[in-house]
């Protein structure tokens, strides 16, 4: 692209760097943040440096917090019988926008993936063993992606669970409600049938 | 969303203000910050900041300028006697990437639009008009969008021009260079007959 001018093409090369973000889209947010008042421009730049400077992990799930523990940790109405072990924030967010679950989380920081050069070391395992040891939680769910990365993950952290002898189990995976059979891929509906379950009426 | 953190809250809620951003890609883009170093996310917080407080309008042809006469405005290279009225600072740039073009530009700012509330008096006609007065140009190319907003401003312009006995001309509207008729919607294909041009061998 031409630019006439260098601190478009800055601004344009910064935030172009995103995922998703191509020049086109980045320089139609510039346009618009031109438009805006400087109390936006203002905000943005603030909120984006917040981002590293003022986050950190909770000590306890190792999620990201705006505290030393987490709002979660910290919510004297949850079951700390019950912890989720999930990927990241994002998962978190997903199991709490199902307002199906009432326990802990347990946040890995990502899934072995000896592709992406992620060894099992750079997860938060330790963390969770040492929580089991100090909490005795009564059941370990794993919530992890439904693909090799998640299963491997979730594979290693059940052979880890194996000796403190504790209830793991895992969510189910099968043909998603309100889908039709037809249309699910075979894997999945194959998945579904050898994991069926007793229908109860 | 149910976020555990205010601070992400705060920085998804900067960032899906822009168009095409919703929560979701807001939440992608600050996943992304989080993991890169914090240089960068210094470096972002800095351009937006800078396209505030930095740029300003070229005093000659009004477009977007980190100085106060904008680049092309001050190359020796370029044909005074010729100049492009475009909407804004992108239409400048799509013609600079087709490298056809050598004269300098005039930039209003927008479109006369009733409907989004923009009055002649608000675009930079009268900047035009002094240029002209000026700098007696050869001629001026309307190079606007083919809709609308772009027509009756198109209109307006050349009713304003008549007086100064200039060459006026614009675009040549029609099928798209390598598309197929037959895919070409009827009024542009229309509008391609009636402005039919001499076949040159």
């Amino acid at each position: 692209m031409n630019f006439s001018s260098k601190t478009i093409e800055n601004a344009v090369n910064a935030l172009s760097g995103f995922p998703g973000v191509g020049n086109r889209s980045a320089l139609r947010m510039v346009m618009y943040l031109l438009k805006r008042p400087v109390e936006e421009a203002d905000n943005l730049s603030r909120v984006i440096l917040k981002l590293k400077t003022e986050l950190m992990q909770c000590t306890i799930c190792c999620n990201i917090s705006d505290t030393p523990v987490c709002s979660i940790c910290n919510s004297v109405n949850r079951n700390r019988g019950l912890i989720c072990v999930v990927e990241d924030m994002m998962d978190v967010m997903a199991i709490e926008n199902t307002a199906q679950f009432n326990g802990m989380y347990h946040v890995l920081g990502g899934l072995i993936s000896p592709i992406d050069g992620v060894s099992p070391d750079e997860l938060n395992f330790e963390e969770l063993l040492n929580r089991i040891q100090n909490d005795t939680p009564d059941e370990i769910i794993i919530a992890l992606n439904a693909n090799i990365e998640g299963d491997t993950t979730a594979f290693y952290l059940a052979r880890k669970l194996q000796p403190y002898n504790i209830k793991i189990s895992t969510i189910s995976k099968g043909i998603s409600v309100g889908s039709e059979l037809e249309y699910t891929d075979e894997i999945t509906l194959g998945r579904s049938l050898t994991a069926r379950v007793p229908y109860n009426i």
